[in-house]
């Protein structure tokens, strides 16, 4: 394929706040962004406006009118209804297009994905993104990438302008499974912190002093770092939500299982999102694991 | 009481690695140690010749010898068997020492043993450790100190000489509460690397690289840092053993479980280290953990 450049035409599928910032992030850089979509067409029109591009009314048009397209998605299911089902997809007319899928989803998807873009002569990378919504607006993303070596050279323009650092894994599915066991180790990590620090107030200790001391010995943390303030003050706005935390604790769990590996701490973690979601609190930050750690912050 | 001084005369009790090594770093800077103890009377046998000082054949001669009685044992049983069982105690004619509890025990038999103290005119202070051998020796300690303020401040000669850092955390319990709440939250993360890095493995990533990208990510915990490489290479020589995880996340899982919290990621992950304890493998560093999340690591 040939390489990428800056006037390659990017267009985006999917421009809530990760992919609207990765959008304005290209636009900055001077990428020509070429198309928006979104099922929500109030923020796909909120861009193109922004941004001056085109607002799609199909998924063929975003291919149509674009040399790139990111998808930034919900889930395997969206993956599947921009790709593959009914009469508008995104690989109508997709010779030659390169798709760069970065949600997080699992890597069955991505496998099933990638053999319809070879089919329709389209090349594909999968980017799952170790960061937020900042890092996006910023060009600052951590990538894991997956697909073929030449295509990750290919648009390493893009993939630069977009990131601090991107990581080449592998073959398609490999940069997903990884995504999966980071989100995965990171959640436990939090529901860790979480219960430390829970039960730390539970006793009357100070939480400040907690955390100072958690951050000097064995109980640091990543998740520590960037939550624990949020757990002790129930600072919950959403960077990245408990249903996102469930939902990617479950990949990962699926995972373990089709090995017949015992996924007891994945498990425990997933259940704890899972009960947030039930308690419709699934909309607050993965921080807000620490409302079922904390005595007294349920209802009964 | 008396400010200690580096003439102050210090007896051990429990001269395992952590406590023969608290010895040499205070014999080396400057303290005479006057006598020292142990149920294994080999490893004191040993101390004492290398040391040069007494063997001592009874606990209440430790505390005959000594101005400060340092105290490094196994659990709650060992702590109530040096101070309150029996016909030979510590607390003979201990009325002036000060007693320093370096082991990590329940809060609860810390408050019994004050009182005890309280009772024969001694001082104590609890100064639980996050660190390990080489700390111990080097007099780089992590010390959490709980007793009153100004015994803290007289014992200060001896605990900057065993320590880098010690943090008065407040009155007596409240060093071993922070303390294992620490190892609990560092026990959930070694085992959450431990699920991910065996996960990692039976889908056939490479290791090095997964443990590159988790510590750059929200995957990043210190358990990864000082147990991931043991856990892919199965270097599993003990500097804290699986049968102390189990101990230490079992007095953090009652504590929580008597504030009525739901711990499922400390319960889970106790449940692992006992797993572990069963299988006659509690000799195994806290890394060893993975041999469960590894596959066909474990007999059947």
């Amino acid at each position: 394929m040939m390489n990428m450049t800056n006037s390659s035409r990017i267009g985006f599928v999917g421009v809530g706040r990760m992919g609207a910032n990765m959008a304005r992030c290209l636009n900055d850089a001077g990428f020509p962004v070429s198309a928006v979509y979104d099922v929500n067409t109030d923020e796909a029109k909120a861009l193109s406006e922004e941004l001056n591009t085109l607002l799609a009314a199909s998924l063929h048009e975003v291919t149509q009118h674009s040399d790139v397209v990111i998808t930034v998605v919900t889930d395997d299911n969206a993956m599947q209804a921009i790709y593959l089902d009914g009469d508008d997809t995104l690989l109508q007319g997709a010779e030659g297009t390169l798709f760069i899928n970065c949600a997080t989803v699992t890597p069955a998807i991505h496998q099933t994905i990638r053999t319809a873009c070879d089919a329709a002569g389209a090349e594909v990378l999968e980017c799952p993104m170790a960061s937020s919504i900042p890092q996006a607006r910023n060009g600052e993303l951590y990538l894991m990438c997956g697909g073929k070596a030449s295509v990750f050279k290919a648009a390493m323009p893009i993939i630069d302008a977009l990131s601090s650092q991107a990581v080449y894994i592998g073959e398609v599915t490999t940069a997903a499974t990884m995504k999966a066991l980071v989100n995965m180790v990171m959640n436990i990590n939090t529901a860790g912190a979480a219960e430390g620090l829970g039960l730390a107030d539970a006793l009357g200790l100070d939480l400040d002093l907690v955390r100072h001391i958690f951050s000097q010995t064995g109980a640091n943390s990543r998740a520590l770092q960037t939550d624990g303030e949020d757990m002790q003050r129930r600072g919950h706005e959403a960077y990245f939500s408990a249903a996102h935390a469930a939902k990617d604790s479950g990949i990962a769990l699926k995972m373990g299982k089709d090995e017949g590996l015992p996924m007891v701490l994945a498990e425990a973690t997933k259940n704890q999102y899972d009960t947030l979601v039930k308690h419709n609190l699934g909309h607050l930050d993965k921080s807000g694991i620490a409302e079922l750690t904390f005595k007294d912050r349920m209802p009964k």
